[in-house]
């Protein structure tokens, strides 16, 4: 069941207007206007009728009980959009050209078959549904060439069904949702670390499904990182995989399954690896010199394993733009002028969040790490900038919402590279933002930071803002959407790190993994959903995007 | 091309005499005997004739060169067989049933492609040879429903193609050997770290094709975790994976490939994750306790990440056949004596390796471990102990072929557990190996060691040692292999940690990864190799074991 406002994201009570330096710098720099758009009411949205029939609703009753088969308005609302950018837009817009002819809820993995199994003789398409926070269309209730589509809404698949403490393994429902994941860990003095920033809304079985990675993945791993083993329900039949930390029992099934995305059957249960709750944690901001030597310090830290479990920088961009939108304009300013008089005038912001078991493995962390640090010019800021940033780290999404209703575009796009390609991919894909929304007459303030570093490389993701352009707002976004994708495809980057491919990202999946690797994929879901029910449209076979 | 003696481990030098204290131990506890088998020459193996027509040789000709498709006497010897104690059964009584029609030695990618796409128009199997050191039956050349079946041997796509130095990145051609690898990375500083104990006679490719792990990879990581990308060439066409640190792209597909075993098609590169060579190293040896104390001891270790990068612990049985069978009884007397005035009659020996870019680095580390350890009551043994470990560690192959001449059964197989399943799956298999052993009149001794730490569990490695059956030596093997690989499935532990699955394994795999599972592994092979030439009878489909 999704958890949030059927218009926007999360939950009432957390609003608010622009800050005004805020306000200021976008009215300055990208034309930002005074006007508010206006919401329809929840009631005045139009839906196309549900199709589903009578026999159909029996049959799908018989297996998971009366209440549990919904194609009331509210519900259907509920479950017609994820949370990408045009998704809003269709919400906000009232145009609900698809929603779910029913969401149905099973209440556990016999049901999730038995469900798969009828939908499959029903000829329905199922779409599974964890907190529907997906930014990429993942949700997309799409019939394909079915005769309907139902929302499968995993909700009540849901808690810790078992805890190996000695081998720190975690068996988890896929409907259950992050905090309450957290909280039944953190009973047991436990916790997975996984906290990507929609962790409020989205579910583990959201998170295995789409490759999640968290805010503190540099020190966890991402969720492909966490996750031991999974149990698929698919209308082809179960696969489980994964008892044992290793195996070299042939090509690693898990890992197909792992990132499958609805498209091949249900995530019903992950077992995921969890650690001791850290005894200590402390955030604290530093400050480099421009971003090329940034990016050569995060090198440093990441080949000497120095690198802290948060550790996120933003480009000269962001860091300015973050500022002036800080809650806090004064100590903005303050910072500023001690940049400045230290000859910062173009700082990059770095944020770093250590953990330890004890104060002192903390400190023995911390201290490798600047010890790298030291080499690249760092200016340390102390830690109020960090816990300003920890202390808000879930709020980003409200702003977004705020500015969508201001007439702004406002998306993020994200993918990783090799150290050795990843300034060009920054280069190319911030020039790709840029002129793209330039040559439609609304520039653009593009920011980028790095959030998740390897051995090998690091993400970038970027966050683009811009004047909607009245009446083809959905246009401007496609065609930034496609000048950035292009842009990563001639770096050589992946089409995403961490979003996944949904429909959005899936005009770029051939030329990422070449055509016969697509043909990998659907063979994979001719066995196990031979008939093609399962989420359509989606990662393969996914309709081009329109020029 | 195989850089091996026909009839056993390695290359002629290494050979020696048991040693006195051990041949007494097998004497005593499992009746060794003095005599010795008598090898047939080279020149007398029967091998069936090559049934290679002069049209196929001529295109294969075509594509490789003439000279690069051989099918003389000496050749189809050397890739008849891998390593596997059946292999070397057959080889020294020689009988070779199977041997390939002809060795085809591609010099690209490119002529890899050709071959394969040849192949499967003249309905020839292909088997694709590395080092030939499979334990698994992994390189039989089977022909299946095949014309015939053609070795392609891999050893001239060698040498380091691309270094990336800033990302720590190596391309690799999938014939290079280890020790060819290793030297063309230390003439940068750099090492990949990874050291099966066939280190010295297996490649680059056979290592990725099987999932294989290292004597280091508690530190370093399975070959697993250090391949960002591999280049596939099939008779389908061909797939290229990872260019980046990490994805959320959908399927991780390196993960289907990396692990096939030849049955997909051919690794022909691999990009592998390369690291400074250590600055420092240091080997030691402790005592402790007892099994079941000492894995909680290395429990402790992983879960703190304090391992050592080797770090190797044998149990009571493996402990005191090693001491007998070491080369310095004086010094092994010894230590025996001082463990015993230390209160340990039957201890386990820990065997450490500590690596780090610097003396502090290192030093660091094993404090670190050496806190652990502490509290388990390990005992401290120095460096000598150790570092003979490390100068032997690629030796023990040379001594399974003595005990073979001597008429001995001498096997090993591997596992992983979880910790919490680890002790109970340890007693197991030990108890269906010696039982098996035992209710054929030939007692075994069966020492186990855990040498792969993870956070979640760790792997488990049983040697096995008894008399030959005369006249029914396979008959033996094969029965009390069946009885440790029941006895693995029935503990829901893993066919195999890192020896692969081959033929030798097979029958177990629809029971780890499910019908299904295997059905999925069935569609890739169907999407790759449309006529099934790739390695007939390995991983899926092959014969069950005789019974
Ligand atoms: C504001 C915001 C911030 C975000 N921040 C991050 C971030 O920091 N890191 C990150 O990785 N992502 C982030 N995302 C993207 C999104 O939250 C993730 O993809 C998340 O993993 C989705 O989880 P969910 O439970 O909401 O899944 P949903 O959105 O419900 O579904 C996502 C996809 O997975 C499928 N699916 C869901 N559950 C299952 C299941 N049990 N079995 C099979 N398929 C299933 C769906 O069909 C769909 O294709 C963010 C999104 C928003 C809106
Ligand atoms: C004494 C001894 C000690 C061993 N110790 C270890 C150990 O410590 N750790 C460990 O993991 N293993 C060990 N092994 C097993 C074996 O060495 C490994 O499986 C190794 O990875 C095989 O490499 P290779 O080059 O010899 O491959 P091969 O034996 O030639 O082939 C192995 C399998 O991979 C396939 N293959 C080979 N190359 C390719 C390619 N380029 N593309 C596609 N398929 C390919 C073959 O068809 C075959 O199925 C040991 C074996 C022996 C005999």
């Amino acid at each position: 069941m999704s958890r949030q406002r059927w218009w926007g994201w999360g939950t009432d009570g957390h609003d608010g207007p622009l800050p005004e330096a805020g306000e200021a710098l976008l009215a300055e720099e990208l034309g930002l206007g005074t006007e508010r758009t206006v919401l329809p009411a929840l009631e005045e949205l139009e839906l196309p009728p549900s199709t589903l029939t009578d026999g159909a609703r029996a049959k799908l009753e018989e297996i998971v009980g009366a209440g549990w088969v919904r194609d009331d308005h509210e519900a259907r609302v509920l479950h017609s959009a994820g949370r990408s950018y045009p998704d809003l837009l269709a919400l906000r817009s009232g145009e609900l050209s698809h929603a779910p002819d029913a969401i149905v809820s099973p209440a556990d993995h016999a049901e999730v078959l038995a469900v798969l199994g009828a939908c499959a003789d029903l000829d329905l398409a199922v779409i599974p549904f964890g907190g529907g926070t997906s930014v990429v269309g993942g949700v997309a209730p799409l019939a394909g060439e079915h005769g309907g589509a139902i929302c499968l809404d995993l909700a009540r698949l849901t808690g810790l069904l078992e805890l190996d403490r000695r081998s720190g393994l975690a068996r988890f429902g896929a409907g259950t949702f992050g905090p309450d994941a957290e909280s039944e860990l953190a009973a047991h003095g436990l916790t997975l670390g996984h906290h990507p920033q929609s962790f409020e809304f989205s579910t583990v079985g959201g998170w295995v499904a789409t490759r999640s990675a968290g805010q503190g993945s540099t020190g966890y791993g991402r969720i492909d990182e966490l996750v031991q083993g999974v149990r698929m329900a698919a209308p082809g039949g179960e696969v489980t995989t994964g008892s044992g930390p290793a195996s070299a029992a042939g090509p690693d099934l898990r890992e197909l399954l792992v990132g499958s995305e609805g498209t091949l059957g249900v995530l019903t249960e992950a077992t995921l690896r969890v650690r001791p709750a850290p005894g200590a944690t402390r955030y604290e901001a530093l400050a480099l010199p421009g971003f090329a030597a940034a990016v050569e310090a995060l090198r440093g830290l990441a080949q000497a394993g120095a690198a802290a479990t948060v550790t996120r920088l933003s480009d000269e961009e962001e860091t300015r733009v973050n500022l002036a939108m800080s809650g806090s304009p004064r100590a903005a300013a303050a910072l500023r002028a001690y940049l400045r008089a230290r000859g910062l005038s173009q700082p990059c912001l770095l944020i770093l969040g250590w953990e330890g078991a004890t104060d002192a493995a903390l400190r023995a962390r911390r201290e490798a790490g600047h010890r790298v640090l030291r080499d690249h010019a760092a200016i340390s800021l102390g830690e109020k900038p960090g816990e300003a940033w920890a202390h808000s780290r879930f709020h980003g999404p409200y702003l977004r919402d705020e500015l969508m209703s201001r007439r702004m575009l406002v998306d993020t796009l994200e993918t990783a590279a090799t150290w050795t390609d990843l300034l060009a991919t920054y280069r190319a894909v911030g020039a790709a933002l840029r002129s793209s929304l330039a040559s439609r007459g609304t520039p653009a303030l593009v920011g980028c930071h790095v959030s998740h570093l390897y051995p090998t490389g690091a993400s970038l993701y970027f966050t683009f803002l811009a004047r909607q352009e009245e009446g083809a707002e959905l246009e401007q976004w496609q065609a930034t959407k496609r000048a950035a994708g292009d842009a990563l495809a001639a770096a050589g980057a992946t089409i995403t790190h961490h979003h996944a491919v949904g429909s959005d990202h899936a005009p770029w999946l051939p030329g990422e993994i070449g055509e016969l690797g697509v043909d990998l994929l659907r063979a994979a879901k001719r066995t196990l959903d031979p008939t093609g029910i399962m989420n359509p449209g989606k990662l393969i076979d996914a309709a081009p995007l329109p020029s």
